[in-house]
């Protein structure tokens, strides 16, 4: 696999984890009920997880618009992570952002590159 | 219902028009055949139809990252007009292009407002 | 436009009405708090949402297996309309069950037809 | 993890694996046209990806619905991957078909537990 292609690869893994996570963490917070189930604070968990998934279909599709994609991509997986770290002695939420903030830099590269 | 709110409701209307309208279009290509399929303009269809389907429900979860989201919907989706545009005398490609085109107004105008 | 036609245009509308309901529901209930927002009321609001999307998407792209996708759709429908029922007095739960039945009925009467 | 978590966690995996794979294989029959662009087959592998989709993330949410959502998406699953079959000789249909064929063993496994 050429680097690009593997850039490409990375790029599609971090966002389906990312995707994944601000789910999985949503779930959580309807649980946990109190602070955790904000609505802005759900709906950026959502956007987060839906524009993740937005991106990885568009790279695994090699869209021509993608560098557009992983720049909104990256802003919106900083913004879930800024929120999420806010809840500083929640394990959940701190995986949370850490793992946006992977895929937030992943999204970064890829915009540098055509494909 | 307020200016703000009328402006949110017509711009999930557009979102949601154009969406089906790409999405109508890519099976039409598909159909179609020849040059109508080329790969880079079925994922520019595809992923302008997914893009509006993302801001749609950014929209109506009152994301606080509503702005950006529709920054990068109107610039899909003019990059879609402008592919679709190609087809010159293909009214199903020029109806394509002209919803499009009424989706990215309307994200440009929803971009400015908060909400 | 045939018989065949105007009701899969119909469906397809009913679907998307009723995803738009349930997302914008869910909102809802997230800034109401308290009952509305326990983990499995939201997830019912949000799959029911997310299928309605798939199954219109589905029917856009005249998918051979659309069927099963509408009888699957009406399920999460009713479900989704029976829990919204228990808010007796709220008049947003009591629209979006009405508005999921309509979908459930529309998608039921969708999937005795071939396109 | 107890084993009803990790049937989920497999289940959810599979279910993303079996979406990259239909999208790419998209990408990929829309680059060598011919028979691999038929509408019925494009449309057979976006529905498999988009129901996969779905489903992963029902389980995510931990839907109460999740039973029916994982049997309509295992039948899809077997109906693209007996599309795919058709190209004996092509790998990556083969790999498609493989792919479909997991995951719709994962969602018959998946459909039978309680969560």
């Amino acid at each position: 696999m050429s680097g690009k292609a593997m850039t490409l690869q990375e790029c599609v893994e971090s966002c389906l984890k990312s995707h994944a996570m601000c789910l999985d963490t949503g779930r959580y917070c309807m649980e946990q009920q109190g602070s955790h189930v904000s609505a802005a604070h759900l709906a950026l968990l959502l956007d987060c997880a839906e524009m993740c998934q937005t991106t990885a279909n568009s790279l695994l599709r090699h869209s021509p618009q993608h560098a557009a994609v992983c720049e909104v991509c990256a802003r919106l997986c900083e913004a879930c992570a800024t929120d999420c770290d806010k809840f500083t002695s929640d394990a959940q939420m701190q995986r949370c952002a850490q793992t946006c903030r992977n895929c937030a830099s992943s999204c970064r590269d890829m915009a540098k590159i055509r494909i």
